[in-house]
């Protein structure tokens, strides 16, 4: 496989099969066919709008739009369109800094199509025969991706939560990186991708960091996500990232930026250019 | 101004205005109304085709292909929509890394709308206090730019050598720095966007590269193209290219990603996302 298949594993979408609920003006999420028809049979105060719906305008601010939100999340459950409550709220945003919608279970996040955000982190450590990148392994009862290689560190980003607040946070959990360390990590950039999954259209946002770590610090994890980690040569990492399917499927991109921005993957890839621009497509379905 | 408007400067076009000439199913340039009146009153090997043009099937080869675009310039030149050729061949290619269908004369490559490509530098000293950039001022005689800043070496890439050769050949000319230092310049990205400007449509890829350099180097100009370098601390070229015109407009995309990747932009910034996006536009209009 080519770099730049890995991309298309995380850009694979239809937007025509896509149709949009706003909140206000903003297309707050995009919904897939099995979602869409839950919601044209039970609209409740999803009123029909354009080729969507739009959230009843008498709900005024996030906490009344939340619980109409939740109510669905119900209805999703019992229908088996998502599988379970995260218990972790995620923010509804017409982008990333702009005010709060409403929120919503994590659970429900990708069934509803809305944007979510989340950060990952390159733990490197420099040598004098170049990058080494730590790399976990996700372990094998987790529901996503079991069993997957992974970032250092990487987590979603809840709302009420500061990206850096939850970057140290997640350090904690999944590294036992101490604050006064983790607080070090170094923003590096964006990745932007929309994906179709069997529950819906993943809009994601990663908030890349870089974190330089010496040799003698070794990540434990301590939430029972991670099973081992692993320090590779980041050309290593780069090859097993092209030949086999062992990483996560996002993951996979954080690794090629961070390889790109290194210069590891330079002009002399055939798909160079493809590569940098589509790391950073838009979350914004152009449909209906 | 915004870091976002320094990059809007950059990729305002109207796509609108524009009309496509072709090789065969690429479309190789896109024309604005004044060179597309010129085509559609002499078009001669221009054949008409839908909205735009098609070079005649029967010119095989870039060879044939060029002296067709040789003409044009001629007729360009002519007629003042082209100020004078550059005696430097610049490519037409579908994409980077594509075969070569023609080659064009450097001063005509707006003119016709093709993508053009270039090589930018950041001279990077590391210090205790961070990195410094050298920053070059452009000779007040330059036809393009006089007098603006200018990242340390850049320059178009003609047709006929490596980005590695036109790097090491732009390293010596621009700034005196030696081959064998100019070959560890490490690749770190790329740049894109298109621009609409008197002549036509600027269509731009900039491969980015960062050279470390120590504390002891001095650039020193030889070809005439810069007045004078300037070692200055990141945040501080980046201070100024918020708040002053004093930037080529391009160069400023290249030190805003440079700002990016090293962390002295991050997701505090309010267009964070927007400017992560918004640096690799793709460089193939949507329209007609």
């Amino acid at each position: 496989m080519s770099l730049l298949d890995r991309l298309r594993t995380c850009t694979a979408h239809d937007p025509a099969r896509l149709r949009p609920w706003r909140i206000g003006d903003t297309a707050a999420g995009w919904v897939m066919p099995p979602v869409a028809a839950l919601l044209d049979r039970h609209p409740g105060l999803f009123r029909p709008d354009g080729s969507g719906w739009r959230l009843d305008d008498r709900l005024a601010g996030p906490e009344a739009r939340t619980a109409v939100l939740e109510d669905i999340t119900d209805r999703l459950i019992e229908a088996g369109l998502v599988h379970r409550r995260r218990n972790e709220r995620y923010p509804v945003l017409a982008e990333w800094g702009a005010p709060l919608l409403a929120t919503v279970d994590r659970g429900a996040a990708v069934a509803l199509g809305i944007k979510s955000f989340g950060v990952h982190l390159n733990g490197v450590v420099e040598t004098a025969d170049g990058p080494r990148l730590w790399i976990a392994r996700r372990a094998a009862n987790r529901p996503l991706a079991p069993g997957k290689l992974d970032n250092i560190v990487a987590g979603g980003q809840p709302a009420g939560l500061s990206l850096a607040e939850n970057l140290v946070k997640e350090c904690g959990e999944e590294a036992a990186i101490p604050p006064e360390l983790a607080r070090r990590a170094v923003p590096a950039g964006t990745i932007t991708y929309m994906r179709d999954t069997a529950e819906g259209l993943r809009r994601d946002t990663l908030f890349v960091y870089d974190l330089a770590l010496a040799p003698g610090f070794a990540p434990r994890n301590t939430d029972g996500e991670v099973e081992r980690f692993e320090l590779r040569p980041l050309p290593a990492v780069l090859a097993q990232l092209r030949d086999t399917e062992d990483f996560k499927f996002n993951v996979a991109l954080v690794i090629i930026d961070l390889a790109i921005r290194r210069g590891f993957v330079g002009p002399e890839e055939p798909d160079y250019l493809a590569l940098c621009r589509g790391l950073r497509e838009p979350t914004d379905p152009i449909c209906n």
